[in-house]
């Protein structure tokens, strides 16, 4: 199973007077992961942006564990969690510097789109796009 | 049942190429919901903090099912879900205009900690604020 | 001479860990400003966008005097500094709550362009927007 | 003379409706350069506040020359531009991809304070962190 993992430094304007970075911003970690995901897996989403197709989020679930403070190196792990023939829904782990444990667990659901925002079915009409999306997926356990 | 009602004008930073607002403005305006609500309730959230409590998020949930776009006139209605001794979860709508439907439906969940961000019971230091949160419900069906 | 003010309540999101408002806020509070004083001339600039016309920025300045904290009430009191036939600035202090001293004083600089971003005249395309934008110097001293 | 080159992707939650990096981002991408700048001259910045220094922004100036697009590859060259003993100004130039042209050009301008933001003479209170800063511009023609 094919998954990215994705290195960010905390930014300061990313922090707030707790001290630690604003749970905002993790949707924002989880979307450059993704970007960076599907770069990797072989064809970048500005790409797939040009040839017509928006995936935008219906749906998003994030539950914080620890805390990331300024300077802290990030990893984000994303990987494909389900797929349909006009849904994907992507998976996240934040990890922050050698930490075993992750701090912040995410999941986003999208729904591919024409540029009207009119859902469509990517496995009809992007059959490439699709297969390498599902290709993500072989080896799961 | 004690609900806010807050307003909000659309900016323009907050849209992204889609031409809709970025989904991770959302949680922001959930929180300003949240400061809204708290306030009307009686005590402001920064006097909270002042006091030595915190209220960190340890999970949002978020559907998205419509958009909203710069310019737009936002009300988010926000209401208490859950309450603990230790924990209160609120539900956030999101309306765009006048329309009818909200366009996001969301929810945090909270632990109050002291200022190191160890968890705490908020019933037993500091029953006034609990008292407060709770006579939110009354009433609820 | 006309000028607008906009009121806006600090975000916990805004703050960063010195306590005080992120600086890069401030450019997103001034856009909030113009886009209110756009709106109070007479035409919203949604509608200059959907008629054809953007107006990127070409230049930044801001001066910080002092800081804005969670909750504070701002008010952003915008103005048009200078106006060609191609290019617009405009002027904003940021007072909090009911502080007589700005906190942040900004000048933006703007050139009138297409879809595109290619640069037009907009005295040319669009006398009516561009003597609304004049109107609003008469009785400068 | 020392510099530093910071390399970024842009992110979807960056660009806004009229397709490009929304001009707020800057002064976030400078504030990232800054915090590469002062790490690979010895010293995280994180460090230098864990000490009890902060360096508030008192002035910001954006020359905005072309713009940036999702999932661009961004280098910020970062460098101090000025330094008195109480204040320190940096200049930030922006590429894209491998552009020669520098799409936008900043500078910002800080003073060292305490905890409280009262003011201080940094060469007085940190003679080593002072030094480390002046160490940069060294063989500035």
């Amino acid at each position: 199973m094919f998954f990215s993992e994705t290195q960010l430094i905390v930014r300061y304007a990313e922090t707030d007077q707790m001290g630690i970075v604003h749970h905002s911003h993790y949707p924002v970690w989880f979307e450059a992961g993704r970007t960076d995901f599907i770069r990797k897996l072989g064809l970048p989403y500005s790409k797939i942006e040009q040839m017509g197709y928006l995936l935008p989020l219906i749906e998003l679930k994030c539950t914080y564990k620890g805390a990331a403070r300024y300077e802290d190196q990030i990893t984000v792990k994303t990987m494909v969690k389900e797929l349909t023939n006009t849904r994907v829904a992507f998976s996240y782990e934040v990890y922050r510097n050698s930490e075993k444990d992750c701090i912040t667990y995410g999941e986003t659901y999208h729904v591919w789109t024409d540029r009207q925002l009119k859902p469509l079915n990517l496995k009809k009409h992007q059959p490439d796009v699709f297969k390498l999306l599902e290709s993500s997926l072989e080896g799961r356990g």
